[in-house]
């Protein structure tokens, strides 16, 4: 026996304990119509044990804060038919934000993350925190009352930023490309600004988006990895069915690991090789421009490949198999079903896949890779504002945050 | 809205659905006393909104199948003092083993990881499963008796095996070092041979080296990865708290990994340049024979590097440095709070770890590396048993396996 023996029944998963000491909550019971199915006060009462009483006091509860509703009559065997209820994910709305580099992209949707209106603009992230979020609330304002909804309908607001980002706080956390943002209170900001008391959800953009193209294109896969590639680099991890952050929030930073082809390539991290310096918009650009194809940015390069000029069309593939060299390992280490490649340089289409796959198909482990699928974004650009409202929904109809709605309507 | 839309409502967790709609079950009751606490059935009643008399029918049955035990007495406010009663984790048993490439440990623990029993002995993996099998067997039998169980005591077994596993089928999958494996239904052959009809749980060795290291020395963290360094190289990942398998159990195969170091080393799976095929105990003796220091085995390397052999001193360090520049990726990718190096090039401790630490601090982004912890494993060559006891203890204390328990009583 180890001299430091710990006992292992402290590693009771604490969901399991929560769950089973919470049964008796509004919250709780609102756990079993969140699949959206009707059912009456009596199903619910043998479905939990808990007696009648109990159930209707509980509904009414969860009715009152618009969560649930009625869905018409069950079949009576006799006498006034019972009644019906259901999750009503249409009466309560999010406010999710994708925050990039250069646009916004900002949405009102409903608890099922359908979006009832949204608009775009761009902004420079150098421009500070307030200037930026300044606009991110004016168009939340104005869509809200697009769509002909309060501020008070808010049920929460999910924020997408282009760097890492303690999830915990909401602050950003060092973030290379963001002047002014480091450390940066985003969810007090936002909630002085909107004038509502909701929570503020804020993460790196990279793992929204793996939540938001998961829950619309692939709710039945557990593994996946979303690769933006773009600006910058990164990959957000869904592992066993939920997204995986990393012990301080960094995970799925692969832009700075080194490739093969990238060994005297200063990157702006300080390192030598990383696939950002290799693979990024700029980092193609510029060695077009080096090769006499003058380009700025990638959608320069992008304007190129899709003109047929053959020196980006090789940009891009190349950049691809850098992209898929890194993805390798991630391939061996994390045994995905489904890698989706997206940001702005995905939309050349096959270029960039065709060197990703190439390279993963050639250095990954056949069992790892015998039922891998490596698409391209179907959200596209509304992957990470899908993901916000994917976030917040997450969060506030969990069993703790609809009991504190309970207690505090 | 995307074309395919689907409903992100069927993306609920399934263990929220289920913790919730089992409320009312002996196993779900059981999941309040895991934490060792004792608990009058008034106390049993009020956390769970229960009447008095299900608790008391519950707790008998938990009672009669040995989970749960008296506990003493509470303060009574008047007439005969209220029973408590807590998680009894003596009462039955649990048939632990870790099966190596060229040895077996058998460990007969309780219900919280103490082992009561164990034993080791020298075997051939490539004799095939029968054999094998057999051995674990009639060492099994032999330490239930050494430890006064019986073999009906046995809530359930955990076998540890040197190559990749599907683990809900507990079926090795193509594993390249075990001729006759494939595919073989280790489960029915154990559960034959003991004459038990219990859940014999098999899993990848270094996934329980990561569940065994972690549940006794690092409880509190949630972000873990166990690199064994031996005949093979592999990883198990702990993220979110939980073991990561990957889609086909394949995650954590790290040893096919290439390195920079590697170019032109054929290994054994067919590509160039792998990690295995340059730091594995094997090729560094290879290594170091070719340089004139004769070896065969890593043990053989481990011994030259005690007696102060400089070229074996020095191959150590280098291979610790092939193995963090692949780790380096793995801090970027799943930004984890410790690494642990064990398996048998690790007894080596600070020759092998500080090639590891050396890259891995030189190549990581600084925000994964602030907090991160490489450490030699504490729990050594108990640390693959320990985890195969722990991986049956997660399994049979789960809500649906107690309540079978009670079921089947």
């Amino acid at each position: 026996m180890p001299a430091a023996f710990k006992d292992p029944l402290t590693a009771v998963p604490s969901n399991v304990l929560s769950a089973s000491a919470g049964a008796s909550s509004a919250g709780q019971l609102f756990q079993l119509l969140r699949d959206g199915r009707a059912r009456t006060r009596a199903e619910l009462a043998n479905a939990t044990g808990l007696a009648r009483s109990t159930i209707a006091t509980r509904v009414d509860a969860l009715t009152a804060i618009g969560l649930v509703g009625p869905a018409g009559e069950a079949v009576s065997s006799g006498g006034r038919p019972p009644s019906r209820f259901a999750f009503a994910p249409t009466a309560r709305s999010i406010l999710a934000v994708d925050v990039g580099a250069t646009h916004i992209l900002v949405g009102i949707t409903d608890l099922a993350s359908r979006v009832l209106a949204e608009s775009r603009a761009a902004i420079e992230i150098s421009a500070g925190p307030a200037a930026v979020l300044d606009l991110v609330v004016e168009h939340a304002l104005a869509l809200l009352q697009e769509a002909g909804r309060s501020a008070k309908e808010l049920v929460g607001v999910g924020i997408g930023l282009p760097g890492p980002v303690q999830h915990s706080t909401g602050k950003p956390a060092n973030p290379p490309i963001m002047p002014g943002w480091d450390g940066f209170d985003v969810p007090a900001y936002v909630q002085r600004a909107l004038s509502v008391n909701v929570d503020v959800l804020v993460d790196n953009d990279v793992n929204i988006m793996a939540l938001g193209e998961r829950a619309f294109f692939w709710p039945e896969v557990d593994s996946l990895l979303f690769v933006k590639v773009a600006t910058g680099i990164g990959a957000g991890i869904i592992s066993g069915g939920l997204l995986q952050r990393g012990a301080d929030g960094s995970a799925g930073d692969i832009g700075h690991v080194r490739v093969p082809r990238g060994d005297d390539k200063l990157c702006r991290c300080g390192n030598y090789g990383c696939l950002e310096a290799m693979a990024s918009g700029p980092a193609i650009a510029a060695a077009l421009t080096a090769e006499g194809v003058p380009a700025e940015t990638g959608d320069d390069v992008l304007d190129l490949a899709r003109h047929g000029n053959i020196q980006a069309v090789h940009a891009m593939r190349q950049a691809g198999r850098d992209v898929g060299d890194v993805l390798a390992t991630c391939v061996n280490l994390l045994n995905p079903s489904v890698i989706v490649i997206g940001g702005g340089l995905s939309a050349a289409g096959e270029y960039l896949l065709a060197g990703v796959r190439e390279v993963v198909y050639q250095r990954s482990l056949p069992l790892a890779t015998a039922g891998l699928r490596i698409v391209q974004s179907m959200a596209t650009d509304q992957a990470g504002m899908l993901g916000a409202s994917c976030m917040v929904i997450d969060h506030v109809l969990a069993p703790a945050s609809v009991e504190a709605l309970v207690e505090n309507a």
